[in-house]
C-alpha cells in the first residue's frame, strides 16, 4: 500500500489526515545551500487556504508550517527536510453522524474496503487539504530551479469559458485564480448561486511552463509529459489532461500540426526542448450537493484553490528530472573518456 | 536515464532501438505456473503489426516473439521472463541520408540533446516499434487476472466519430478497430485519401475495464487514475488522457454528476470499487507529411494500430496494483492480530 | 541524494539532525488494523535510551515518541504512520567551537563535501541519535508479525567474549545486553575503565531470528542475507556483517558443513527456509578518545545501546519482505488459473 | 517477487536460469559516447569461466555475448543495453534424475516453495551461472570510470592464507587469482586433493578500492558500506563482508582505531572520502560433497571464479552512486542561487 512517495531524486513523501494532528511532508534529495524563506513559504500556502473570498468554504485554516528538519540557519542542508502542519480547527465531532455511513462520491467505502478499517473523522488521505503538503514540497522544488516559471489558472468554471489564454506570466490573476476580471466578476456570481442553490460546478485549468531545461523526461515509461500527467491525475478532483492542444488534436491534419510549433508544446519524443510546454486538466464538480453543500464548510467548486496545487506539482516533477538529466552532465560535457 | 521500466510489483522493462538488433522486454515479479500459450503471444502481436490493411505502412514485420527466460514446460517459473523479437526487416540504409538531419516533429533532436549521440538509424526508443514489447508484456499481465476484461477501440478519426460507445467488449471491432461497420468503411476511406495526398490524422481512443478487483490504487501518488494516466501518456504520440467523462465534466454541474454513477465509473479517491472504468485517449497526427508521407512505409494514422498497445499498458497497471494491494490480503481476511 | 528510505512495501523514511527540531519516520504500506500501544513503543524507545547504566552517556534523553498520523483510536489505519520526537537534550552551544574544525573518524569533512554545507552543531543525520526513528519504525513491523521472535545481545566488548551463545530467547540479557551476568559484571568494569581513561571500544553482536515465515527473500539481488547485510551496515559505527558461521566458514571443509545444518541456518538460495537465522555483526569502537571522551556526554562503546536497533533493522527487512512474497500468495493457494 | 534488479541510476537487471535458453543483462542509465569493446567484453567473462585450470568444473562453458541494444557503430547511446549468452553445453538431461529430489544445502526447495513450481533442471536464477550477467555489467560500469581501479584476490582457501595483503593493483594474481606463487602452488594441491576426495572448501576474499571520488554514498541508509554489504551478499555461497578492519575492529580499543586511518579506509558516515576501501568477503564451501562432488562438473572451490564477480558488483555499485551524487554536481559548483 506505500503509495505517499512522488518523484526518484528530488523525493516526496506526504503525511497525515485530514483530522488527524498534522499533516506534512518529507523532502529527500534537495541540495544543500538553498536559501529558505519562511515568509515565501507561507505565502504559497496562503494561495491554497479557504476564506480569500466568500465563494471558499467558511473553514478558517491557520496552516502555519513548522520546520522540523533539513534546514539551519535558513539553509537547506541537503538532509531530509521535514515540514508539517497542525491540523487546529478541524471539527471532527461534525463528522460523527458519518460513521456508520459512507458518502456518495467520496472516497470513503473504496477507502474502507482497501484498509479494512474506516476513518469516520472525515475524507482522511483522500481529503483535499493532503494538497498543502504538495504545496510545501511545491515550494523547496522552486529553489532549485530559479529561473523556471511556472503559471496556473482557471479557464473554465461551468459554462464559462476565457475567450483567450492569457498572453503571459505577469497576467494578474485575481481573487478567484481567474486571469480576466470580467470573467472573474461572472464566475463568483456563478458559484455563488451554485453555493446557494446547493450545486457545484467543475471547470479547465490551464498550466504554462516556460524556461523549462532542456533534455528532462526519460524514455521509454518516464517520459516528461508521463510523469506530469501522473502529478496531475494524482490531484483529488482532477480528470483530465492533455499536452497542447490534447483532445483538440483529435481532428486535425498532420499538416495543421506539423506546420504549427504552438500545437507540440516544449515536449518532443518525451523530452524537453526548452519551448514553451502548455497543459490543461479537466477537474470535476465536488459530490457534495444539495443541503449539506450549503452548509459553511464546503467550497462550490475546488478549482480557484487547486491552482498552487497544480504549479507545485510541476515543480515537483520538473525538479526531478531536472536531478535525474543533471547526474549526466558530465558525460555530455566532457569529452575525455570516449 | 533509466527510465524504461514500469511498475514495482508486476516491473517490465522495454529495451531495444528500431533498427537495432533485436527488441525486447524482460518482466519481473509475475508468479509461478501460470500456462504461457505461444500462440496466444503470437496472435497479440499480429494485432499491432502492420500490413493487415492497405491504410497501414508497408513494411512487413515478421515479429517472432523467442522466449530466453522464466517460462519452462509451458509454465511461468516466477523467475524474470524476457521475450525477444529480432528486428529482421528495418531497412537502415533508408535513414542515412537522415544522417545530418533532425526531423522536425520527431525526438531526433531532442535525444541527440539528451544523451549527446545520435543514431541515425531511425526512431530509437522514440519508434512506435518500441510498443511490441509493451504488448508482450500485457500478454504475460492478463495472465495473471483471468476475469478481467479490457477493450479498447477506435472512437474518433480526423472528423470522423462513432455516433455511440459499443455496448460491450463482444462487439466486433473490424479491421480498423472501429467497431462499426458504416465508420470502417468511412474512416478507411479517408485514411486512404490522406495518404494519397501525403497527410496525415489523429484520434481518439476509448478504453473499457471491466471486472477490475476491487481496491487497487494507492493514495495519494499511486492513485489508479494516476498510473493509467502515466502508462497511457508514456505511448508515442498519446496526448490527453481522461476519466469517465473526461473534459465533458467542465461544464457538469455536481448535481447532474453525483446522481449518475456512470460519469465517475469505477474509481473513488483513486481506489477501483469494481464497477466499470472508462478512459479516453488523445492521439495527434503523425508529424511526418507531404512527400515524404506518401512513401509505402508511412502510417497516415496510428489509431489503428495502438489499440493492442493501449489494452497491453491497461493490463499491466492492473496487473502491478493487483499484487500491490494482494500483498495486503491475509490482513484484511483475518482478525487474528488485532 | 534521497537515501533516507528503507524497503519497498513497508517503506521507512527518517528524518531529522540530531540537533534539530526533531527526529521522526514517516511508515508507508503498514496495513490497517493493527492495535497500537504507545506503552510498549516507548518501552522499546528506552531501551536504546542513555542513562540506563553509568557507563552509558550523561546525556539525559527523554524520548517522547508523537504520533502525528496514521493512528486513530489505538488502530493503524493503513495510512502512513508518522512519529517524530523532539530534541529537547540537545545542547548545541556545546558544539559551536566545532564550527570551523571537523573531528577526525567522525562524518564531518566527508558530510560538508557531499552536501556543499556544514552543520557544526552535532553528528546531525550521522549521529546515533538518528536511531531511534528505526526502533520506533521496527515497533510498528513487530505488529505485522506477531510470531516473529528476534533476539539480539552482545557477544563481545574488547577482549571479553561470551563463552557460548544464549540457548534461547527467554535468556535475560541485562543492564548492557549480555546474557550472562559474570560477563556483564566483567565488560561494566572494562567499560568505566576505559571512560576513565578516555579509551573506547568495539565489540560483537549476535542475532538470532525464530519463526521466519518460508519463502522470503527475492533473488537474485534481494536475497534475504543481502537486504538483512544492507540494513545492519548502514547502523552508524557497523563494519562486519556474517550469517551463519561467516568468516568462521572459510576453513571449513564442505563435509563439514553440509552434514551440519546449523552452519547454514534458515537461508538457502537467499531464501528463507523456517529454521533459525542467525547473524553475526561487528561494530568498531567510537572515534571520540582521549580527553574529550572522558566528558559526560560520550559512550566509551556502542555495544549496549545498538541492541535494540538491530533488532528493529532485523524487523524491518522481514515485514518488508513479508509483504513482498505476501503479494503471491492467492498464486500459491489456487490451481484456478493454470 | 521482483528482486533482479540492481541500482538506481546505473539499473542493472539480470535474467536467465542456468539451463534454460540464454542468460542476460539490461542496463538501463549508462550515459551516452562511451566506447564499446566487444573484445574486453570477451576477456572479463574469460575470468569468469570454467576450465582455466583442472581444479575449475568439468564443463566447458563458451560464453559468447551477443549486444542487443543499446550500442551503435562502437559507442552507447544511452539507451538500456542488453547482452545476452546463449546456454549452448548445459546437459539438462543429468538433472533429470533431480526432478523428484531436493538437494541439500542447494536453493531446490526454498525455490519451489516460493514460487510453487519446480524447475528440475539445475540451479535457475541460484545457480552461479547467473553471475556472468553481473561480470558484462561490471564492463560497462567500468567505462564509466575511467580512473577508478578495483582489484579482488584470493586471501585464503581452506587453512591456507596468504601471510601479507598485496602491496599494490599491479601484483600478478596467477591461475586461481592468488597474488602469490608459492601460496598458488599450495591451494592447487590442496583444491586438487579436495576434488579427488569428493570435498569442497570455502575461502576469503580480500577487495581493493582505490581513486573511488569523493562523496559517493547517502545517508542514512543506502550508505556506501550498506550498498556494498548488499551487492556482495547478493552473490552465491556470500556468508561474510566487512569494511576495513571488519571483525577484526571488535577487539581494537579507540585509541588504536583512530590514530591508524588504515582501520577505516574511505568510508566515514557512509559517504566515500577518496581514500583507499578495504574490504573482505567469506565464501562458504560449495554443498555438494561424496561421490557425487568427484565428477567433473563440479567445483570444488568458488573462490577462484568469483573474483571478476566481487570486482564486478563493486563496480556497479560505484557507478550507481556516483551517478546518484553527479546529480548535484552543479549546485556544489555554483553559488548562483543561495
Amino acid at each position: 500500500m506505500p503509495g505517499n512517495s512522488f518523484g526518484q531524486m528530488f523525493k516526496v513523501t506526504t503525511f497525515g489526515e485530514s483530522h488527524g494532528e498534522a499533516l506534512g511532508v518529507v523532502i529527500d534529495g534537495i541540495p544543500g545551500n538553498l536559501l529558505v524563506s519562511l515568509d515565501d513559504l507561507r505565502k504559497e500556502l496562503k494561495r491554497r487556504a479557504p476564506g480569500q473570498h466568500k465563494v471558499h468554504t467558511g473553514r478558517k485554516e491557520e496552516d502555519e508550517p513548522e520546520i522540523l528538519s533539513g534546514v539551519f540557519e535558513g539553509k537547506t542542508l541537503g538532509t531530509p527536510i521535514t515540514v508539517i502542519v497542525r491540523n487546529t480547527n478541524q471539527k471532527s465531532q461534525d463528522y460523527d453522524k458519518l460513521k456508520d455511513q459512507y458518502r456518495p462520491g467520496h472516497a470513503d467505502k473504496t477507502t474502507a474496503q482497501k484498509y479494512g478499517v474506516r476513518d469516520h473523522r472525515g475524507g482522511g488521505r483522500a481529503s483535499a487539504r493532503e494538497t498543502l503538503a504538495r504545496v510545501i514540497a511545491g515550494y523547496f522544488a522552486s529553489l532549485m530551479l530559479p529561473t523556471l516559471s511556472i503559471y496556473a489558472y482557471v479557464e473554465q468554471v461551468g459554462p464559462h469559458k476565457l475567450s483567450s489564454p492569457p498572453q503571459d506570466h505577469s497576467v494578474e490573476r485575481g481573487e478567484i485564480n481567474i486571469p480576466d476580471k470580467e470573467l472573474t466578476k461572472t464566475v463568483i456570481t456563478f458559484l455563488d448561486e451554485c453555493k446557494k442553490n446547493g450545486e457545484s460546478a467543475g471547470g479547465i485549468v490551464g498550466l504554462s511552463i516556460l524556461n523549462c531545461p532542456v533534455g528532462l523526461g526519460e524514455p521509454v515509461f518516464d517520459k516528461l509529459k508521463a510523469d506530469l500527467a501522473k502529478a496531475m491525475l494524482s490531484i483529488p478532483a482532477c480528470v483530465g489532461f492533455s499536452v497542447g492542444e490534447g483532445f483538440g488534436f483529435a481532428d486535425k491534419l498532420g499538416s495543421e500540426v506539423s506546420e504549427n510549433a504552438q500545437f507540440f508544446g516544449g515536449i518532443e519524443g518525451g523530452i524537453s526542448n526548452g519551448s514553451p510546454i502548455n497543459l490543461k486538466l479537466a477537474f470535476k464538480a465536488p459530490s457534495t450537493v444539495g443541503e449539506k453543500a450549503r452548509e459553511g464548510r464546503h467550497d462550490p467548486c475546488v478549482l480557484p484553490r487547486v491552482i498552487p496545487v497544480v504549479e507545485a506539482m510541476a515543480k515537483i516533477v520538473i525538479a526531478d528530472h531536472f536531478l535525474r538529466q543533471a547526474a549526466y552532465a558530465s558525460f555530455l560535457l566532457s569529452d575525455t573518456n570516449r
